[in-house]
């Protein structure tokens, strides 16, 4: 019997140093909201989405190729962009063989990391396309770090249970020994069948609905397949595999 | 009503910069084994623990006042020391009266972070003291701050079990807006009723039970309040308050 690849969870950014990137595909998971944007965008048709770290360079970049510049800061429209980091902003009409270039707190900056250390190959994952990332994971065949951007390095649960929801589909083909992992996916079975109504007990929840009102965006990015599609990284930008 | 203090749980070390512990209690919290074994070491009689950050100072310091030098790296007992980081080698027959020097990979090590980052109180957690520690949380009425040691920076179950177990405790009494705190409590009440059982799946088991051997040490270090003394650090050395 061949050995299984190894699964590993890095619970958030600051322990990525932890695991060996270079022969494994990183998933980037940032459930609220980039990664879920990232698979809304791309399912509707977007050409590409280009991540980076500051609001001046997505202006600078969206000017160069006519894209459309967006991010947030600590949750909101980040100041001097016209669009968000809402998942509902991208409809098909909108975002149709367009180029989006996103700027984010979290999953940009970790999806950055992955870069620095060298990973084989990264990909965007989120409830959404949660079943496309698992397929890929599964075909592929190679090491797994499921890696969940949290909030500024802090934990946060609504990355942990995307992960937990990739381990309870994926665990019998690798071999996983991190408790990181079988937290995620103890927490996940427990919650799985109520995600939406277990949602405002998540601190990310209240930066989102109490300041924002996205209670829409929320039930989006905890929906699975519902923008089932793969974005894979490949020479700066995330596109469609 | 006067507000609550508030209460964080930090799943790593890696993370306890994220926290503010100057105005916080700081519990050190590693199960298997440094501080379950300081727990009974105290409850047997020791007149108190002083912990350090290598074997050589270990064996400087206990030199220098007749004490027990002793301690673990990767799970045995150090090299060039007699004494491990077992909590049943310290019955009250070996260690009444006496002082023990103690290094570990991994609490002593957080202890040490605790002390640079100006903790206003530390002390020492494990589920042979659990209930001397949430009586002097809910005494003191500060925040808190319950510090994971995990092993090498990572994420482990049973720190964060005993931390759900603090937090199952006294909820009512803290503010809690921390999803490694709801995660925490979430597992622990999960599993609060096997712990013994649920042990085999941890990754530390593995590394104590399989190389080592130590299924007692394990059993132990699961239980409550079967040490339930208070270790409280002051200059240098934990002793019971």
């Amino acid at each position: 019997m061949s050995q299984k690849p190894s699964l590993h969870t890095s619970i958030s950014p600051a322990l990525l140093n932890l695991y060996d990137l270079s022969s494994s595909v990183v998933v980037i998971i940032d459930v609220f909201r980039a990664t879920s944007t990232i698979a809304s965008a791309l399912f509707n048709g977007a050409k590409s989405v280009i991540p980076v770290d500051s609001v001046a360079r997505a202006i600078e970049i969206s000017r160069n190729i006519d894209g459309i510049a967006a991010g947030e800061r600590d949750g909101m429209i980040a100041e001097g962009l016209q669009h968000g980091n809402s998942p509902l902003e991208y409809s098909r009409e909108f975002i149709e063989n367009k180029t989006l270039v996103l700027t984010t707190t979290n999953g940009t900056r970790l999806l950055q990391m992955a870069l620095d250390r060298n990973a084989d190959t990264i990909v965007s994952g989120s409830f959404p396309n949660l079943s496309a990332v698992c397929d890929f994971l599964l075909k592929e065949k190679k090491n797994v770090v499921l890696g969940c951007a949290g909030w500024k390095d802090r934990f946060n649960l609504e990355d942990t249970l995307f992960a937990g929801a990739v381990i309870h589909q994926l665990d019998k083909h690798f071999t996983i020994h991190c408790d990181s992992s079988l937290m995620a996916e103890t927490m996940y079975i427990k919650y799985k069948n109520k995600l939406v109504d277990f949602a405002p007990k998540l601190t990310h929840y209240h930066r989102l609905v109490e300041r924002f009102g996205l209670i829409e965006d929320i039930r989006f990015c905890l929906t699975p397949d519902v923008a089932n599609i793969l974005p894979v990284y490949t020479e700066g930008k995330l596109i469609v595999k």
